[in-house]
């Protein structure tokens, strides 16, 4: 699907992005200091399309997600690779230290090769960052459902799911998640992001009565969200729309 | 509970934790480059105790998550602080840029106050990083189980629930989550973490007909993992256990 290549990691000492501060505190009278980075509060949308009965997800390649996965095989044995129904031989694979100046194009037989691009590629919930100050959450998931997926869907249709805490190691955000409802007279365009701000995203659906295969195939690298939120359909739904329960 | 003061911000320009690299690449032709962090996978576990039919959770005051509470507040007007139930009201907070050598006392009555030291406290699985290349994500499940909650658990116990790419914009880590029965004749110490390792861990229990109700309940701070595995159980186990399912 996705051509990556001319792949090159560089060290970051300057990023917009990610900017590590350090907090010193006093806990129990214990001096402590701890480093996180600042960053958004975040959105997600279970979108469930009434007209086709398929949940509508967004499909990217995710830099970090590709170097956890090169990071991961470069240190595992090549017959260990990926069996994930056979959970007690998958190797335990450290993260190694950074790599500088690492360069290789893909398929390149070096010792440690490039994964194919899929490798990067994630299927997640339609999603965005709480950005803008003067937009409720609502209208912040609204934005990101016409934007990413192409459906106009009233706020007054967003249903919250519910909240919680992310990456509570590093960054703590608060991610809230909606359910939305659309049909196909909804859809105004194909959706895919911004591409001026170089998103690159492909809309892809999943039929109700394969959701929960797919929600727990561990060889479809998906997020936590994805399987949650088709868990919470299964169970809040259901006795409106018929899903397959042979899981 | 836990009393947090001298709290002080300063920028972090080296450290051992949070290295941002930037990695290079084409996409369909297109050049493009993503800031990201190597992070180790991670495991989580979700315990059930047989005999008080109770989940076992970690609860922890969380830096980050205590500073991105401050950061919604200190945006937000005082008169909408916090009210789950009231989703559409709840303002959209935007991070703000980092503030360089900030510095307040808890309860100092400054313009932006530090919040309250719960703010920062989670409930969390049972969970650790994949930083031991010689043991399999079990035998690291298991060394978490007794180490942070105090249950002795036969790696055998552990039944794999599914696994997942978390943070996809800026680690991609993979995390597993597995399923633990312990019973009160498991409990070998009283867990807690690894003082020694700066870890200051509260070991709390979740009565099995409270679990959704506290699965859903947005005032207490948790991670996706608990309300997912929460409800993981109560589809799966609950032939075997009885549960609430008033929700």
């Amino acid at each position: 699907m996705e051509e990556i290549n001319n792949i090159e990691v560089t060290p970051c000492t300057e990023s917009d992005y990610l900017k590590p501060l350090r907090v010193h505190y006093n806990q129990n009278g214990t001096k402590k200091s701890w480093d996180f980075m600042r960053t958004h509060d975040s959105v997600s949308v279970l979108i469930f399309n009434t007209s086709s009965h398929c949940f509508v997800l967004v499909k990217q390649f995710r830099p970090a997600v590709f170097m956890c996965e090169w990071e991961r095989n470069k240190t595992q044995p090549p017959q260990s690779a990926e069996k994930p129904e056979e959970g007690a031989s998958e190797a335990a694979a450290p993260a190694a230290e950074p790599q500088e100046g690492q360069s290789a194009a893909e398929g390149e037989s070096s010792s440690s090769p490039w994964p194919p691009a899929a490798a990067g590629v994630t299927y997640e919930l339609c999603a965005g960052l709480v950005d803008k100050p003067n937009l409720s959450l609502e209208e912040i998931a609204r934005q990101e459902v016409l934007e990413e997926c192409g459906y106009d869907v009233p706020v007054a249709k967003l249903k919250r799911i519910t909240s919680y805490r992310s990456g509570v190691g590093v960054t703590g955000a608060k991610q809230t998640m909606f359910y939305a409802e659309v049909s196909d007279d909804n859809c105004v365009s194909a959706g895919g992001g911004e591409p001026g701000e170089g998103e690159l995203i492909e809309v892809v659906k999943v039929p109700l009565h394969e959701a929960m295969t797919f929600a727990y195939d561990e060889r479809i690298p998906k997020t936590m969200g994805v399987i949650f939120s088709f868990i919470w359909f299964h169970n809040n739904m259901s006795p409106k729309y018929k899903i397959s329960t042979n899981v």
